[in-house]
């Protein structure tokens, strides 16, 4: 299924990677192959529960030295059909005045019991593209409207949420939002009747600082502080 | 448990954040109030499976409108008592003859049915902080290997994965790693006999190609793309 030395090999102006192997250090620029098959030989794959939002699966596996163990893990029942993703986040960007936000929302989060600064998000719906889900969730949890035209980025693939713990997975599309525009003049929340959500607006270029002042009072999402960590320190990983 | 804004009246130094409540738009520099309580009221809470690794439970739940709904989710059962994360994520950097790079890991991921491209990571163990749990996660996965004075940076409070499914949380700890120390001259790994890792360097600045290149052929962990979406587009968040 992985192919990261074949597909590098097709396209010469694509970076190649530089693999590590455990036996072999050395750093070149000719990537090493990597096996594509799975590693482990799977068996007596049981559901051992199922609801209607989420399934819980156990299932046992044995690498190729010959060690077992039991793998278990929880999948949402959700997804449609033809989507190969479960939901979308939302990197919503706001220009405003002069200058920018990230566009965050603070929700209740039974699971962790208690309020999570996100991203805005959703669940893809039946016959919906994930840049329609995008601007759709965008509207519903914040009130900003923003065009297909706004799009600036879109991941492809499955960009897995908690890839040891469950098969939820989503991905991102990066939208401008023109906060000057007539329709943005007084966004209003189109929630569904059991969300609870509070858009927060906060300047890129402090976001940093505002997730420092408010890491111990609310559960920052993984997704949001590694984003604004690659903002915060992007001139460091240049070496600027 | 939330006091975004009295948090931040204490501290005239912290920017203050925005906040839109669905109710008043109006950006302005003061924070509104937000709410501290939880919004529902929650009952009938019942474990429906327990697993050595994960438990799912069910609870019901009330909006203060009287609209009612069930939640279902995940948590690891293997937190240890005295911490407040399940585990910890690794950005580290290898800075190595003049070039810096990404240390990312490989590994197949049962619930994820494939190839998954992650950063270095791993459960905190008993008795052990995280900065800890992080230099050994790195030099086991990866086998390079830093000291606490590496360390750049280190996220607190709860990071959640996958807020709407799962408690499981972790912190982040960025880790500045010397290539050319004697050390990191020929990193050997150190796996637990069922894992199955690869050690991916991606160069930092050709790693929003490379995630571009791969995305179809593995699945790039979320926080992994968002942290590379961060540093790729730094400078159109700072308006420059």
């Amino acid at each position: 299924m992985l192919k990261i030395a074949d597909e590098l090999a097709k396209d010469s102006s694509v970076p190649a990677p530089v693999v590590n192997s455990a036996t072999s250090a050395d750093i070149s620029s000719t990537p090493t192959a990597l096996p594509t098959e799975c590693p482990y030989q799977l068996s007596d794959e049981k559901v051992v529960y199922t609801g209607r939002w989420l399934s819980t699966k156990q299932v046992k596996f044995r690498t190729q030295s010959g060690n077992e163990g039991v793998w278990q893990f929880s999948n949402r029942t959700t997804r449609p059909e033809k989507s190969v993703v479960d939901g979308v986040d939302v990197l919503a960007v706001l220009k405003k005045s002069g200058k920018r936000y990230f566009i965050l929302v603070r929700q209740w989060r039974i699971p962790m019991n208690g309020w999570c600064l996100e991203f805005p998000a959703g669940l893809i719906d039946e016959n919906e593209t994930v840049e329609e889900a995008a601007l759709r969730e965008l509207r519903e949890e914040t009130g900003y409207s923003a065009k297909l035209e706004n799009i600036i980025h879109k991941t492809n693939g499955i960009q897995g949420l908690d890839p040891g713990l469950t098969s939820d997975s989503l991905q991102f599309v990066l939208i401008e939002v023109d906060g000057d525009a007539p329709e943005n003049a007084t966004p209003q929340q189109k929630l569904d009747h059991t969300e609870a959500i509070d858009v927060i607006l906060v300047e890129c270029d402090k976001a940093f600082e505002y997730l420092k002042s408010v890491e111990n009072s609310i559960h920052i999402e993984a997704m949001v502080y590694s984003f604004v960590l690659g903002h915060q320190f992007s001139a460091k990983f240049s070496g600027r």
